[in-house]
């Protein structure tokens, strides 16, 4: 199995669970559950596959996906109740999903031989839109958007690491390793030590 | 007319009232009413054939869908007020159009060979996906995720009853008619008797 | 440059300007100014090229298109302060977008020869597809559906104008402007005099 289909199984995986997550703070059912894994799971991929127009979605190419998103949501349905802090998992488990997704994003455009922007973007989407329809269709605020958060900041940077390394010659598979790193460690740090941009403020209007 | 078309067309009539219902609820103007009606009516064909990577998504290739929904809305616009309880139509149409929906999702999936698994999530995305664009737009909760209520369970079933029905040798209208029996018969024990999955309880946190 | 190409730039540098005054009233960090200038930009052109099966999305075809954006992103969260009433310049400048935006997609169609319901749509979606994106995600009413504003039918009278244009022989260039004009016009006139049209009003039940 090579390392792009790998990151994309573990994104799906760390995906659902926290689409899973976020479907019992929301007291769906069990099929609820799935749907919200499954769209959270494979959202950001299938985005990215429909823009590069690749000739099939991963996740109709390869059922696996799905049925590994679908396991998760059951997983999570019967054993939510032992997690103390849903809320804290989502955010750690987003944190992973992230990394591995922009990381797996990164990959697919970069076999498909894109330029250095389109690869970045990739990886931002791919790593973002699952979570971001996750929040939108839930009607939660965004994590995307939550202020004072590294979040696409994280993805862009974990992106542009990975096309940089491979612009001085370093091996693929480091280089997506990298990106994961890169993209974690920013995001862990927004989380766990409140890291963050400076945000919009507006001087109050000349009077 | 194949039974499939037959079924596109129903389901997009059906679902263009929903919308054109819920455009009166926002007190949206004519034009309003014929935009949600649209949406909601092409919305899950449209993921639909752009995850099976058709050539051409179904109404940009057969210009009647839209036709029909516009005129679905301009109907309504003009004719809602004789309506005493909205709401109450909205959701029996809407469970119509889900099962017409589903049914026509599976029949296009079937038609090109796809897998069961696939069959079955083209089913629930055809169904479900406009209902929850109209609604995600609007700033309603998705009907799909109100607590409580079989919703994808009735989508899923039906779809599976299909690909079990033609499994076992029944032909494909049969199987596709049986698929929206089944779908409705469920969406409708759910919104007159309250029907429903178990949904998640979390546990007290242990002390 | 091809006037379509022309309007394709300019709608996208005037909606990352209203993605990005609508980011700063959010408060948003940098990145985040520039994810919702460039899903603003693109996401209505995204929309309509893979509705008309193009073989390539016009941003990932052209990257000027994404650094516009992303500059624009940039220059406004810098510049952002000066401006004393930013709802009433992304109002204003929304405006513009869309009149651009309409013909920009009802060029694009009738320059891949699509019948004239399918091109008024095109340009439909194209012009006001974006500003939906930013709205939904950013969780305020879209513009789409404020009650009593001319929005979409500021569109499809637009891209309508256009396709009669063509009809009765007017050159290409000459239509497209025709139909950013009239879009424009109406549009204006909605916000400055509350041009609209009746909106839906139930009349209470019989008794």
């Amino acid at each position: 199995m090579s390392l792009v289909t790998l990151l994309d199984y573990a994104s799906v995986l760390v995906f659902a669970l926290t689409g899973a997550l976020v479907a019992s703070r929301a007291q769906l059912d069990i099929v609820g559950f799935a749907f919200i894994s499954c769209l959270t799971a494979v959202g950001g991929g299938t985005v990215r596959d429909l823009l590069l127009g690749r000739d099939e979605v991963f996740w109709v190419a390869d059922l696996n996906h799905i049925l590994l998103a679908t396991g998760a949501a059951v997983a999570v349905f019967f054993s939510a109740h032992l997690v103390e802090s849903r809320l804290r998992w989502v955010i750690w488990l987003d944190s992973f999903a992230l990394a591995i997704a922009v990381s797996a994003g990164t990959g697919a455009a970069v076999a498909m031989g894109k330029p250095a922007v389109i690869v970045v973007l990739m990886g931002m989407a791919t790593g973002s839109l699952g979570g971001l329809m996750r929040d939108v269709v839930v009607g939660e605020v965004p994590l995307v958007l939550k202020q004072g958060e590294l979040y696409i900041t994280c993805a862009m940077s974990g992106a542009m690491v990975a096309v940089a390394a491979l612009s001085f010659g370093l091996a693929s598979g480091l280089a997506l390793i990298l990106c994961a790193m890169v993209c974690w460690g920013l995001r862990a740090g927004s989380i766990a030590f409140g890291w963050h941009l400076p945000v919009y403020k507006s001087r109050p209007p000349r009077s």
